[in-house]
């Protein structure tokens, strides 16, 4: 089906945001009438723009309080309807939305309302427009769409239809399956808006806090299905009211859009994109750093060996267990200073995950193909992180690790690191919303709840993605506010199945553990019993501790290199988080020890 | 009475929060356990900290989820107690607050609850600490005060009483009159926040938009009057979680929590400041600049003259009608490039204004004291601008008029400027609602409806302060985001009886009038109807419309030179507002001439 956006979606001028939506693929735009105002384009001059950009123009929005007034108040109304409507002309558009009335002039009379939008039709009729007539959720007398339609059906009248949006129909918890009585040739227009579950004013909850479907808590898809059993067959058309898309720049922005559309339209059978791959385990994650001494240092104590070097590149494998980390001292200076680059999945089919990421807009990256580079499927996520579909030593697929040469006489891993437990990624402030789309529909993996953290300067938000089975965990991570501060680093997560043991190693090989409060364990003493010595280990170590109702989980820091740090951890009995309840003593504790040595 | 702050409304590590906190001048502080747990410091340091701060440690919040449980689980919750009890005594503080229990494992038994309470307050009574029990709004049996109290009372016990918070009895809409009915010695602790009248589930309400008292929409004096009266005399202690002043600088939070405790201590007649002096005008909008030209330029153009030269320093005043501009090209390097510095404030009693300003901690600045200098009264805003308290040419008073010697041979002024109408300020990110309070309790300006405006980058949010009869109106703005943008420059709007007369003659003076689209025009003659040629003027000059119940508004905009621009508006028959209807218009203007010339 063709897909829309609402220019009010994006942030910018007027043509950053059709320059926008046409990049990222849509069919047309809704032109939003402010924008229209603001814009040094003439109406002839933003039709032909549309045109070069491959867009049309769907809809002309919003027209409001017209109906169900007293006569002199909708003489009025046409009037400035007659004005609207010549610029449409202009515009070349044929559709324009008419919102329900939030007029105190309005009265609950649907014949009323019914007589009015009729005359208002055969004004737009006139013109060769159609009026679109919808119930906003909070409209003076109509506020739901099978009042809305109840309306229509009583005007009966070719150039009158209604118009749906999602996000005022999931709002108010109105059950949609009486869209499915509408005739789909009279729902002229779909607009589609996810939000998150909030209690609160609708009105603001629509002007601040819309997001794109799959983002939120509706079931935006449920809606579609009965619009199309309708038999509509008009755009699905994005409109969406939402502080932080109206700082974030317009181009990933629309690209968030135009995924969530094809995720939407996956789900409704609209779409055939090729089936998402979930991955099956962490391959490796690449660090690139100007020196690769301090990050070695760290390995070396974690009890990591380096166990390979690339053939061509300056690139070392470090291992311990199933933990591999790339070390890159390459030309690689998309990022200053030291920092987690890249991330290699375990995948059971590579190249179909690659397909899957390039059909869902994600920037599909060059195969590595250096004279015996093994060909490597990988895309970008949204905050750049490069993203590797691998097959590790599985026959009849290329293996990564053909490109490296063993070390001879490595000793073996020592530190009792098993595996990557999790990858924490600190995300764009404008991006968080489209980080958590993007690894749940790219990679298939499931979003947990989103959690608060409190930093000492300032709230962050984090939710996980994991697989079903926790094999792949990566935590998605993002400020209160745009923020250089390095405190909020990447990390790398290691299993270990003692973690008391494998962090007195790791200090014993001369590593540094973020030390942790003493008044913490106070806390901890005051909440749980230990068994003897078990607290003065955690305390002495710096080991924090973390209960849920599945079982235990027990962590511990590196210091911080660059923009990245370490965590050893010990997950038992199938706890599910990541210790989120201790991260305000952890970060503060990295805020301290960055004061200390001036970092 | 004592004043007091929890450490959970500052930024910072805990040492930072209570730095700020003493520095504003509090008695104490409310140590929120997650500071403490955080902190390097053990008790008996943080005990010494607020000693040498000369800060008491008036509470310890919070327990949470004890009473009305199981006795197994209550138990666990009074081994739990005596380890918190234990640290209280190393922290030297007697009084600890209980909320009440959300705990699913709660029963609803009021008997119950005051049983195990009484059992609480007798192992607290051992340490020689007292128990507040404090009803949450969203408590899972207990949510209301009247109710803690009816527990607290069935409980009997000289160490429980309850603690009554603002936030927890406005925002469920209780009567607080029954506070009276509570004996003043029963009543533990008193926790103040005011937050703004929002329809949003109450636990995020509380969590995330709390503000000091004064800055939001609650009657936090009326609900204090009822305290006093019942008899309580403990600390007036702020609790305000807020997700804004978790990032903001804790020293200007701090200076901002303890005004509103000082403005509420004069609502309810405990503190006896000096009374508010509200301006009658404005003197003069000082601009500092380096380069007097390009301003000088503009003010020629809008018919100012050069009508006064300072007599030491390089600062030139110009005139147009009453509206005076001075531009100091003096070493006040204050600001970058060309800003608005300081603002001159007509008062009845200039002494008088600066002693309340300097009562609620404004920064007083050295008076001018130059060989013969007029001795001027001045305060920083909360911004860094500039206040002078003002009385232009009124006998007994030193005239800052005397400090200028007269320009001989000064042309009449000629653009039909009559009078400043308002000026515009945008106000740090972080402190939108602290200048609010500022100029509401310092200047005795009433604030008007804050409202959002659209700019093309993100939303603004703006709110004007003014006197009565509209002398005085400086609108405050703030955008979504800290942002370096410079389209958000402070103006200085001029009153004409003509606004197409002075915007033509500035033309013709040579100025240049800020083009708006033709779009804009379009839409103004579908809304209204216009006299024979009115429009045409509008659109040739760039004149922008409102209309309010009120009145009409008619302004137009120069371009913009370093951080500053100025506007003309007619304003007729009462209108009250400042076009923020157009400000998207504006905005997207602004940045499209700026685009333009790169600037």
């Amino acid at each position: 089906m063709r897909t829309s956006i609402a220019t009010v979606s994006l942030s910018g001028s007027l043509t950053e945001k059709l320059t926008a939506a046409s990049r990222a693929g849509f069919d047309g735009v809704e032109i939003f009438e402010n924008d229209l105002l603001a814009s040094p384009l003439r109406p002839e001059e933003i039709r032909a723009r549309c045109g070069g950009l491959g867009l049309g123009i769907d809809l002309y929005q919003p027209m409001r309080d017209i109906e169900a007034v007293p006569e002199e108040e909708f003489a009025r109304n046409l009037r400035r309807a007659r004005h609207k409507f010549e610029l449409m002309r202009r515009l070349g558009v044929d559709t324009v939305l008419v919102c329900s009335s939030v007029s105190p002039l309005a009265v609950d009379d649907d014949a009323l309302a019914a007589e009015q939008l009729s005359r208002l039709a055969d004004l737009a009729q006139g013109f060769g427009i159609r009026v679109a007539y919808e119930a906003l959720a909070w409209g003076r007398h109509v506020s739901t769409y099978d009042h809305a339609w109840h309306v229509v059906e009583t005007a009966d009248h070719p150039a009158l239809g209604t118009c749906l949006d999602s996000f005022h129909i999931l709002s108010r918890g109105t059950d949609p399956k009486g869209i499915e009585d509408i005739p789909g040739e009279k729902i002229f227009f779909l607009q589609l808006a996810d939000a998150p579950l909030l209690a609160m004013d609708v009105l603001q909850w629509s002007r601040h806090y819309r997001c794109f479907p799959g983002q939120g808590g509706f079931d935006v898809a449920g809606l579609v299905r009965h619009v199309l059993r309708a038999g509509y067959a008009g755009p699905l058309s994005l409109e969406v009211f939402n502080d932080v898309f109206r700082q974030a720049e317009a181009g990933p922005t629309a690209v968030d859009a135009q995924r969530s559309l094809l995720v939407l339209q996956e789900a409704v059978g609209l779409a055939d994109l090729p089936a998402p791959v979930v991955p099956t385990g962490v391959a490796f994650a690449e660090l690139v750093t100007p020196d690769a001494e301090p990050v070695s240092e760290v390995l070396g104590a974690l009890g990591f060996t380096r166990a390979a070097r690339h053939r061509s590149k300056p690139v070392d494998l470090w291992q311990a267990g199933e933990a591999r980390v790339l070390v890159n001292t390459g030309p690689a200076a998309r990022r200053e200073g030291t920092g987690l680059a890249a991330i290699g999945l375990e995948s059971p089919d590579p190249a179909g995950a690659a397909r899957r990421a390039e059909a869902l807009l994600a920037p599909v990256l060059p195969r590595r193909r250096a004279s015996e580079d093994a060909p490597l499927d990988a895309v970008a996520a949204p905050d750049g992180t490069e993203l590797f579909f691998c097959a590790t030593g599985r026959p009849q697929q290329p293996d990564w690790r053909c490109d490296f040469k063993d070390v001879e006489h490595a000793g073996p891993a020592t530190g009792g690191v098993r595996r990557i437990d999790h990858l924490a990624l600190v995300q764009p402030w404008h991006h968080f919303d489209e980080a958590t789309l993007f690894h749940r529909s790219v990679l298939g993996l499931s979003a947990q709840e989103s959690v608060d953290v409190a930093d000492p300067y300032g709230l962050l938000r984090s939710r996980a993605v994991t697989d079903a089975d926790g094999s792949v965990r990566i935590a998605l991570t993002v400020g209160a506010a745009p923020a250089d501060d390095t405190v909020h680093a990447q990390h790398i997560a290691l299993a270990t199945d003692d973690v008391v043991a494998a962090a007195r190693r790791y200090r014993e090989a001369g590593g540094l553990l973020l030390p942790m409060p003493a008044n913490y364990y106070d806390d901890l003493a005051a909440r749980f019993e230990f068994s003897e010595g078990e607290l003065e280990a955690y305390r002495e170590l710096g080991i924090l501790y973390d209960r849920d109702r599945y079982g235990e989980f027990r962590h511990c820091y590196t210091r911080t290199v660059g923009r990245v740090f370490f965590e050893l951890v010990q997950r038992d009995g199938g706890y599910r988080g990541y210790g989120a309840q201790n991260a305000p003593v952890r970060l503060a504790a990295q805020h301290a020890a960055r004061r200390l040595t001036g970092g």
